[in-house]
């Protein structure tokens, strides 16, 4: 493990499509969704903690979310935590991260990734993170992890690559491209040539502020007002003065698509982003009649495909009669909906009049 | 209000048709079933707080809820329970009651009646009973009142009336039917003379222990081996001795089957025994697509003939595209069932491995 390779987990998001599971109070993250025994968040640390020594590893996230985090990860320190005092989306939280680093190691080569996926093939991931780390720090490069898709997938992003191989399976990108329709999707599969985008990146902190120099200069401008209180007892407070100024754009956006700098390691890592309901269901196992269930005790007849899920562990579930349902009961609130129907569940979460139950 | 006037109510049921709600550490009597911020037995004894002296109501009960009734009903004294040891059904607990009066006023009349039934008219319920205690004061009688029938329900008792008025609109009584098949229950609808049996009896110390004597004279042997007992300090430790010897039999079956002495009063009160989720649901009032929600908020989407009902009143129900269900979620519990087939409930809970889910 190299001392200058850092792993920065993003952990900021509200992951409202698990709602009611996920809520504004304690996000997707923070929840044992897999019923692993731990978070997604503990899994993701424990992950990267093969990579990188764990004092290298970087917690960047809400402020609020700050007792959550060192709760979850007593073994990290608190000055781990990147804690942004809004959310501005994934653009100004690299460009954070990167200027945090710059002043702490300027040889620094770090990955940002996802608090909340699930890879399930751990050492090949370990392994193509290894190839990724040194391909950024010998080149001027963004490096990213393509996934294979393994079906026509209208929910991710795509990266197109270009197959010659440039070395420790690195090959240049032609483009990124966005959530396609089924008919581009099935395209791209059939054609070969594209990944699916799992938002793991690899750079070192020269190439990727020089980046946002070129293609996101008002980020930086914006974070680098008094650039000296970086790496100080004052980034803190600075950074709550200034990040709320920057502006709510994705790195994809704001420096995938413009760069020509990218390259790929196409990863097979058993890679899921858990972004829905039915990507749980798709992912956990399935007793005799397709159910999934995640609760104390249970009694179903004449129940197919459903996903069930308490919160409390000792809660009996007694049903019958449904098909393809998502049930989900976690403290005050209960969910029964169609499986089918899933995409209703952010829209329906955002339009509640009480903020108590988002 | 006349003072030798009681009023026993039997609140040791467990109504495990309404389980979840109802469980074996809290029966449905004690429960705010209708939403009227009180629970059923608190309504009982506030309704025959009109007839009697707060002071000559009982609550005869199962030990184990002694302290329950208590926190429901701080205006009794402790020396108002009789506190069964052991459930061995309705004659032994009619049996104690009158011979527990008797120590304390041997002209007693008494009625009994349950804890966790529905009566609307309240005002037409007083007179009723009023008539039936001045009945039983004054005749060797057993009184009981007489619900007219509105529809052929088979899970009701029925009783065969003389139409001849004895005054005070009391009714010789030819027999009683128990719960009769459909086609019975329409020919007792369609003859007239049939009333449903709610389990509302009035007698007096005399009359119900002189049937005893001649109809289920072991009860009484059982309980009046040291007959001294009653109304001393002793009385509990001897009925925790004795009870539990007593035959498992109902009033209904041991005494008001045979006996020749028996009558109604036809009773218009709004009554329902409130025995089953459907029923209710067929009281309660439901929203323009038939539903009948008790939560603390709701979103429902395409439902239709459901009855909603969550323990905590903060909770919210997110429910999409079912029909004629029954959703009850109470604490450790979560049941989603068919209403249609709401007579499993009984037997489900039965067969539960899990003691502490009953």
């Amino acid at each position: 493990m190299q001392e200058h390779h850092y792993v920065a987990i993003m952990a900021g998001g509200v992951g409202s499509r698990f709602w009611p599971a996920s809520r504004e109070s304690r996000p997707k993250q923070f929840l044992d969704i897999t019923e692993s025994g731990r978070s997604l968040l503990q899994q993701t640390v424990a992950r990267v903690s093969d990579i990188v020594p764990l004092g290298n590893i970087l917690i960047v996230s809400n402020a609020k979310y700050k007792n959550q985090i060192l709760e979850q990860l007593p073994l990290l320190d608190e000055s781990q935590l990147l804690l942004e005092p809004s959310r501005n989306n994934t653009a100004p939280c690299v460009a954070y991260t990167a200027l945090h680093l710059q002043a702490k190691n300027e040889n620094a080569v770090f990955a940002m990734l996802p608090a909340d996926h699930i890879i399930q093939k751990e050492n090949v991931f370990a392994s193509c993170m290894i190839r990724a780390f040194n391909y950024a720090g010998q080149h001027d490069a963004i490096v990213t992890l393509g996934i294979e898709p393994t079906r026509p997938d209208t929910g991710y992003g795509y990266i197109h690559y270009d197959q010659i191989d440039r070395g420790e399976s690195v090959h240049k990108v032609h483009s990124f491209r966005e959530k396609p329709d089924m008919v581009t999707a099935q395209k791209y599969i059939d054609q070969g040539g594209y990944l699916w985008n799992a938002g793991i990146f690899v750079w070192s902190v020269n190439t990727i502020l020089n980046a946002f120099s070129s293609s996101a200069p008002d980020i930086t401008d914006v974070l680098t007002a008094d650039a000296a209180k970086f790496g100080t007892l004052a980034e803190q407070d600075y950074i709550n003065d200034v990040y709320p100024n920057t502006r709510d754009i994705s790195v994809d956006f704001a420096i995938l698509e413009p760069a020509q700098n990218v390259f790929t390691i196409p990863a097979d890592i058993g890679w899921s982003d858990l972004g829905t309901w039915n990507s749980l269901y798709s992912y956990l196992d399935k007793d005799q009649h397709d159910n999934v269930v995640q609760a104390g005790a249970q009694q179903l007849i004449d129940m197919r495909g459903n996903l069930i899920r308490t919160s409390s562990s000792d809660k009996l579930v007694v049903a019958k009669g449904l098909q393809d349902y998502i049930i989900i009961d976690d403290g005050d609130v209960l969910l029964i909906y169609p499986r089918e129907e899933e995409q209703d569940i952010k829209a329906l979460r955002k339009g509640l009049k009480q903020e108590h139950y988002k």
